[in-house]
């Protein structure tokens, strides 16, 4: 690995791809599953009385480092996020990636460092992977798909189809702090205080919050088209009205400020360590008394509630006073966002 | 969907992409896991007297149409064979699409029928998928990231590190279509006889090499670096000395031809349709019985053998009579083969 850049050649099932691989991706993420080097990894999954959740995201983000995190981490918890969004332990990774031509190695080693760091966080391995190099000008610089496979008690039932009136809204911090760094540091936009992504893996979190037995009825996690997004998604798979505070949402004067200057709404903007969770009102408390546990709860908000009427409508009650419809984002805010 | 081109709100988590999820994915791909459009796919394992196979591969062919398949069929193709070579049924895959700005809707129709039809052919379920647009230019077309899960029966234990001398070495049929038929697409070249992928399931012939219980040591399809690059993996994983007579290793005259133009060696060339096995010697005639009732086995042929010299090397016994060493392909023969 005495190569500064990666060449078609890296891709090609030949030796220097076998070198990239012993010497960069298994000295990183090296495990008895993985180490194998089989055309699938192989393990067991021994207590019958669980389900399996399985799950699959591309990351294309530009820039591939921002203040925050990078793509890399983001691969990692972006993946490890859905397993948790429905009550999962999360256990095996696979990673998936497209380098441009020309790319720096030194780069594919920062990035690679950086989801080792993150798979440590989440207590999850890659397990398989895959790696093509393709033309200079064919992809932007590198993209990465994690695939991911957890584990789900019997006992937990959580499901974007299951928020029923009454219902308590949660989101777990403040929002659009991922979609906002990302278009400040692609503009080139600099502002006081300095902004940075939210990023971050939630099963941790989610443990905290299982523990409040039957309470939890939805989980997702807010990231392309932001708060606005997810509530509409659960809105129409529930078949539910939610009314939502504006006043009640969490929201950094850093990204109110940038997004007045962008001409941007927060709630439209990315997150990327942030979830939203639809809880029974009589147990919300206690959720929300456990979430405070884990460092990315602390900042928990109730800001609505699921209501019987106008169904599969997102209502906002605006600081203003007056009640819009909070719609899906029709138009894209920004592409390459994750 | 009356668009005709795939723009950048497609992904953006908005309107657009809920209705290219609901009118053209769901419709064509929709089953009763998928439809829930959870963050991750949900379903059980129930016989706990199983292992299970992971995997993951990244697509990236160019052209993206090519006479045998697409890359909609390759990416299907490519994971339900990583699946098939630990001896796994494959049940479950995942398909994460990175798609170019500009993309005409009419291809991604045409891919998604073509995944469907091999989905159909291999007896597998697509469960979750992940769908990006990026910006005209930062990639070239569309990309496709397939993951897969498949069930191995406890008592099948077949690994890239299980040849041992004595074993013969199958190959299911002949070598080199897939990369020679994409390279001469290409290149425009033109031949008398028209070149094909041998693109394929090949979980059926696997299922029947099985049925000889205990046969099969080490089954690994011959993609990038083609067969070269296989037996080597295989004569390094297992640390084994491989001897193969090239007289014995069945090449279509086209696929000859083609190469000598083109100055290649089919011996490197990629196929995606077929596979490399290693057998018990005793068994392998009943292993060869059984590859043909199968129409992807009908060609196979034994093409060499485990000795216990030379480890971790293969030597290729030539038509002229000479030993050779059968090295792994050190530079790219080419990019983008799948």
């Amino acid at each position: 690995m005495d190569d500064k850049i990666i060449t078609l050649s890296h891709g090609s099932g030949g030796k220097l791809m076998q070198e990239l691989i012993n010497n960069l991706i298994l000295a990183e993420f090296g495990n008895t599953i993985l180490n194998r080097l089989d055309d699938s990894a192989v393990f067991e999954i021994r207590d019958e009385n669980k389900k399996m959740a399985f799950t699959t995201d591309s990351f294309v983000v530009d820039p591939i480092f921002f203040p925050g995190g990078d793509i890399g981490k983001l691969a990692v918890c972006g993946t490890v996020n859905d397993l948790s969004m429905m009550g999962a332990i999360p256990k095996y990774l696979s990673a998936g990636v497209i380098i441009e031509e020309g790319f720096a190695i030194d780069d594919l080693k920062k990035i690679i460092r950086s989801m080792k760091q993150t798979l440590k966080d989440a207590n999850v391995r890659i397990v398989c992977g895959d790696t093509k190099v393709v033309n200079k000008g064919h992809c932007d610089k590198i993209f990465i798909n994690t695939s991911g496979i957890g584990i789900i008690d019997k006992s937990v039932n959580i499901s974007a189809s299951c928020a029923k009136p009454g219902d308590l809204v949660i989101v777990s911090g403040s929002i659009g702090e991922h979609g906002v760094c990302i278009i400040s540091e692609r503009e080139g936009l600099k502002f006081k205080s300095p902004l940075k992504s939210d990023c971050a893996v939630l099963n941790g979190l989610v443990k905290e919050m299982l523990k409040v037995t039957g309470a939890v009825h939805v989980l997702r996690d807010a990231t392309r088209g932001g708060l606005a997004a997810v509530l509409n998604e659960i809105a129409e798979l529930s078949k539910v009205g939610i009314e939502v505070q504006e006043s009640a949402i969490p929201v950094k004067s850093s990204v109110k400020g940038a997004c007045e200057i962008l001409g941007l709404d927060p709630v439209y903007m990315a997150c990327e360590g942030r979830l939203v969770a639809f809880v029974d009102k009589n147990k919300a408390q206690d959720v929300l008394r456990f979430m405070r546990n884990d460092r990315l709860g602390k900042g928990a908000k109730i800001i609505g509630k699921v209501v019987g009427k106008h169904k599969k409508e997102v209502y906002l009650n605006t600081i203003a006073g007056s009640d819009r419809i909070l719609d899906m984002p029709i138009q894209e805010q920004m592409p390459r966002i994750c």
